[in-house]
């Protein structure tokens, strides 16, 4: 037996699909669940790809998510709530997303609030979901009270991603998608179990002391990345997506947990912004801008944020297939007896 | 004659105005930026406090500013755009604020869009006048192209900051305004003028070597905060704050000051968000989520930003006046006969 095993993209798709229904989950929440895994797989990022199988299904055994269908509702001109009511956030995003292009289209800008949702996804494939649309995209997302504020010792702030997309056109949007905290959770967990030391700068203990033993990061507190900078940052992403949306701070999710380790839940906020509108005519030139700006980046040998990921893209849909690992393989086809 | 001149603040407005319309700035523009010089000088903010006199003056005397009257335009139902034209930004955004704060309240969210401005001010006296409405705020501004890409040598990027403001009940404004550069580029100066190296991750030199030759650093290039995630939100930046709303990248700002070293002439994008139309009801019990998250920083030790600034503007407001350095006053003194 190899240690990777490789699926094509039907194969790879019906077998999330076929884990997730036969673990409970609805056709539409599956559906949503198993576009955002693909897209993570396909652009390897594995960590949001196939294995996220595992989690979900935990936590829906835990019976944590619900299978909820997302209530809609057109709160003001400029703002769509998408209520997800206790299930993943994905359906809701996806039912929201028509009324929040028509919305940016009509007024300029608009938002999108999703509220009570449990969230285990990365950022980039929702803000490149609105870039789609030839918009301007921003999201943002709490999580669970793991990262102190600059100068403190105590976990307060959530990883606290923040990811943004801007369309292009005859190619892949520009988009980041970056945590706040100086590391995401998981690296320090892989540094735990391999028992690695942690790089400084990741993580406090519980005494709030600077350390590099990942076992003590992970019992006190981490760090944002930036110091003050990314600390005021992610102080922003709190508010943004918590208490303004009327949803859980990273704080009060973390309280729901009860210590479960389950997908955290609170709510999510995306912006888009019509550039039609904003350029004020003459788009070609504007645009034009913007093009000459990511040249000048590239031109002298930096990188574009997301190139490794459209390069793993592109190898992906060439291929027409994505590899995992063996073990990981048969751990998803266990769930599903 | 003692190295310090205090001024009641009454005395230190005349001089702003009288120092400004003597070197040919309209009544109303002295006004606009009057205002913003005394709330810099009055948070002991000194190089955005009086001292920007100077630089106006010099700016005017070049030519380069206009005494022009903004044009106001109804842009979209979320979007005011204010053209400076050729003025500096601050009576733009003075004559932009009433309708950007009513559409904020009409739809949820909005946006002002100030183009063609010279721009030299701090961004936190604009989202705090915002706050001031009870609406949340954001503001972006390239500047020139002095901050090479994470993993690039090359000026692309402006200072580019950001500021945020979160309007609390019966208290100062949660505020930040940082720069994505690493530093600012006066800190760096005044190195140069020091004689003193500057830190490591500041700048590079024109040959693109990491450099703490502040010389070196101001003929290179700057590095912006954070590695790459300052580097994406620099970028990010740049985009919704130039081509966006149809204006100047740093690139092309630098471009255009052609070296005389003028007030950055660009574009300043500023977003409104309405906290009782998001929040979705039970507005109390939202806003105290917030305040529940700022007493989690204040009770583990760590500071709110901006605080610094609240605790000078509480000195010079009970005291009634500011100080500044005599030769600075002299200076300021002698600009107009």
């Amino acid at each position: 037996m190899t240690d990777t095993v490789t699926l094509t993209l039907d194969e790879a798709q019906a077998l999330s699909l076929r884990t997730l229904t036969g673990n409970g989950f609805s056709e539409a929440h599956a559906q949503a669940i198993t576009a955002t895994i693909m897209a993570g797989q396909r652009d390897e990022c594995h960590s949001h790809g196939l294995y996220r199988l595992l989690v979900c299904v935990a936590t829906r055994k835990a019976g944590k998510v619900s299978n909820a269908e997302p209530v809609i509702t057109d709160a003001a001109p400029g703002l769509v709530r998408a209520d997800a009511q206790g299930a993943y956030s994905l359906l809701a995003l996806e039912r929201g997303l028509p009324l929040l292009a028509q919305k940016a289209r009509a007024q300029g800008i608009a938002a999108l609030a999703i509220n009570h949702c449990y969230h285990f996804s990365a950022l980039w494939p929702e803000v490149e979901a609105i870039a789609a649309e030839g918009l301007v995209a921003l999201a943002l997302t709490p999580s669970h009270a793991w990262v102190a504020p600059y100068g403190g010792t105590k976990g307060v702030f959530g990883t606290n991603p923040l990811a943004f997309a801007w369309p292009r056109p005859d190619n892949n949007p520009f988009v980041f998608d970056f945590a706040t905290s100086a590391a995401a959770r998981g690296e320090i967990e892989l540094h735990r179990r391999a028992g690695k030391p942690i790089p400084e700068g990741w993580a406090v203990d519980a005494e709030g002391n600077p350390t590099t033993d990942a076992e003590a990061g992970m019992a006190g507190a981490m760090l944002t990345f930036g110091g003050h900078k990314g600390s005021a940052l992610s102080a922003m992403i709190e508010l943004m997506a918590g208490p303004l949306i009327g949803d859980f701070l990273s704080l009060e999710s973390y309280v729901y947990d009860a210590g479960q380790g389950a997908t955290p839940y609170h709510g999510e906020l995306l912006l888009a912004i019509n550039p039609e509108t904003f350029m004020g005519g003459n788009v070609a030139h504007h645009a034009g801008r913007a093009e000459a700006l990511f040249d000048a980046i590239v031109g002298q040998g930096a990188r574009l944020p997301s190139q490794r990921r459209y390069e793993a893209r592109a190898r992906s849909l060439a291929s027409g297939t994505v590899s995992i690992p063996a073990r990981l393989h048969q751990d998803i086809l266990a769930l599903t007896p």
